[in-house]
């Protein structure tokens, strides 16, 4: 798996600051399964996944992208995948779609076996436990808030320190974080934009230029440096 | 009802600015009932509290402020109090012991008979159709979004317009609303920090020194003036 915080990074073209890394991964893909269900900005699936075809296209990935509203039933689509990725957008949309469509149980099985995921935001998002660390506005009700639990931690993607000197009152992502573990003892990754995770079995390995912070219940933030391992 | 963004500005202390405006709204108000649900950084019910009493007297309010929590019927509470206050935090975890406590009818029977009724933030969000358009992590699950139902259109609480020149790739709050209402036709209120509402039966009127700004479905963004009403 690749867990990225984001889908692009500021300057940058769509997944291009991930090129080399998608090289590798989807290297035996010829036909990667697209899941358009977060709808960054409310775009059609059809929209969405036409993106995704341009995008590869253009940073050289010669890949036949099929959005997964394409086939007749989608959990075959899924388990019958050479690749799979999630794209970004509202994950309260993405996982209320997930259990309408019940490809949540047939996604984590794809991915259990073996099929190269990729994940960017939402997508990132719904690889942890829960995925009650999202930045999203809650616009649609999802059946349940679980989530894929393929990492012993959930993710919070686009993670950003508080603004300095700022003199807006709302929380600070620090603050929503800790107030997270008032309730629960399940860690939370804050994953910087243009940062990752390689996963692959059970080693967890952050990529990218930046560090990362490990929020652990009564305990106290850990940094993690790029090119570490994640060990819980 | 007073619907203010937050409970505190810039530079100011706790309800400091809301002064003059509380003095009037509870100046028939002995004990005021006050709802600690939505837990700030998860201070406790009765800590919660404690710091509500001491900054209504910082404030030259001589209430007594009671928690609801400190109740065994909070339900018939809520109904016989003579003024009600709902402080912010989580909106996802005041939800969810509104629901858990079953006092969200008794609320809205309460407000609708004229007991004087105080939000901010979490508790103002609360004032709307559903709280679809808080800015909280969903750090529990509640039983449902919908909420009082007291004003035709829902609350985005400390609005903030987008940061020029950002290099963040998450989404402004205008996308956010934007794509809620890809899903819903319910107007959504960006209400700034320092400004509130105040409502006198189905009088809705925007108060402070900010303009608002109206979301609504498939039509240009409005803003409001402060001093205005607001009509849909």
């Amino acid at each position: 798996m690749i867990i990225a915080s984001s889908s692009s990074v500021y300057g940058s073209g769509y997944l291009e600051y991930l090129l080399p890394v998608l090289k590798k991964h989807f290297k035996n893909v010829k036909t990667l399964v697209f899941i358009p269900y977060a709808r960054p900005s409310g775009i059609s699936y059809d929209d969405y996944t036409a993106l995704v075809t341009k995008a590869f296209l253009n940073i050289n990935i010669n890949i036949k992208v099929k959005g997964i509203h394409e086939f007749t039933n989608p959990a075959e689509a899924i388990l019958n995948a050479e690749g799979l990725f999630t794209g970004g957008g509202n994950t309260f949309e993405l996982v209320n779609q997930l259990y309408k469509n019940a490809v949540l149980v047939p996604l984590k099985e794809a991915i259990n076996k073996g099929v190269p995921y990729l994940g960017t935001s939402a997508g990132s998002n719904i690889c942890g436990v829960n995925m009650m660390n999202t930045n999203d506005m809650p616009i649609v009700y999802p059946p349940s808030f679980v989530t894929l639990n393929l990492i012993p931690f959930n993710i919070n993607a686009h993670y950003i320190e508080p603004v300095l000197n700022s003199k807006h009152m709302g929380e600070t992502r620090e603050t929503r974080i800790k107030e997270f573990h008032v309730f629960h003892t399940i860690p939370v990754l804050g994953l910087k934009e243009g940062s990752w995770l390689e996963v692959i079995n059970n080693t967890i390995v952050l990529k990218g230029n930046h560090s990362a912070k490990l929020f652990q219940k009564n305990k106290e933030v850990t940094v993690i440096e790029n090119e570490t391992e994640i060990c819980l």
